[in-house]
């Protein structure tokens, strides 16, 4: 009734979560915000007093999102054989929510371009991935669990690749891809221990 | 001056340009026919007359994109190692295209929807590249040439998938990214043999 903090908080939250559901279906650039502010029921003028732009809302999106990901995941462990279990604990996740799916594949293959609001949300993302994975690759190796020949840098771009082309396909043809499964058999390639305790 | 068929055709071409510059820079939906038709110094009624539909000119767009792709690497070998090398060629190709793969990327992340008028395009593709990247694979399993204990189904669902995540990571991070190599590499992994002569 009075407008105060929880009530514009939990607007906050609404607006992002409606904005979730329209970049899914209509892309980044596709979805605007006064579709937007209809599908969370609030006025153009509501939303334009918590998100002034549409990249503000589109960084909130991405910042919810990682952050849902990593208390889940609790994706903070140190490099090594538990970070690429948390990866297909997130794969596993993924498989029982395509609409976030959905979403990220979309707004990822949209900010491809330099000049889109979240090419750099993406530049850092996919880095950071890339060498989460790569140092968990090299503590496997100097304990002898990685298989000999498996060059760390070129796996963990080719299982950050992996895991996007799939969610693609398991998207585009979901009875006939298993997005946790491929993943989990493709790092137990690179292991010479059982990824699985 | 006339109207008549070859410029009919030339226009036809023109359009169908236009129109994957302009999916690949805003998408399928957020590419409108107006802009394609300035694009192609075209007139609204013109494009009309050529494409009475969005969905039509989609298609043009990919049936001409897979005619060319199949006319360049001769996609039509019979399944083995060759099929394999000429993938690898298609991703050499591809990364002296980024446009083309841009424009790839963002229809297939937009097609997963069953409603999408491209979506059973990307259903078929996706399914027609597993079934011969999985064809070659075994083909080389009956004369020893693939590692044991890789499973053909797997890794050709693993392959494609490898390819479509590269592109966009590749596209994101270009300096970062070996789109052919790190194919290669993998593909290489499949192999008891060099996959190069």
């Amino acid at each position: 009734m009075s407008g105060g903090y929880p009530k514009g908080r939990i607007r906050r939250e609404d607006l992002i979560s409606a904005a979730a559901v329209v970049y899914g279906e209509a892309g980044y650039h596709g979805g605007s915000l006064r579709e937007i502010a209809k599908r969370a029921g609030i006025s153009h003028a509501g939303l334009l007093y918590h998100f002034p732009t549409k990249e503000a809302l589109l960084a909130a999106v991405l910042e919810r999102r990682d952050a849902e990901d990593a208390d889940r995941e609790q994706l903070g462990v140190p490099p090594g054989l538990e970070v690429l279990r948390r990866f297909l604990t997130l794969a596993e996740h993924n498989a029982r929510h395509p609409g976030i799916v959905d979403l990220y594949s979309r707004l990822a293959a949209e900010a491809v371009t330099p000049g889109h609001p979240a090419h750099e949300y993406f530049e850092r993302h996919y880095r950071d991935a890339r060498h989460r994975v790569r140092d968990s690759l090299r503590v496997l190796a100097d304990t002898g669990e990685l298989r000999p020949g498996v060059d760390p840098d070129e796996a963990a771009l080719a299982f950050i690749a992996l895991m996007d082309g799939l969610q693609v396909q398991w998207l585009t043809t979901p009875s006939e891809v298993d997005l946790a499964g491929a993943l989990r058999g493709f790092l137990q390639t690179l292991l010479t221990v059982p990824l699985q305790p």
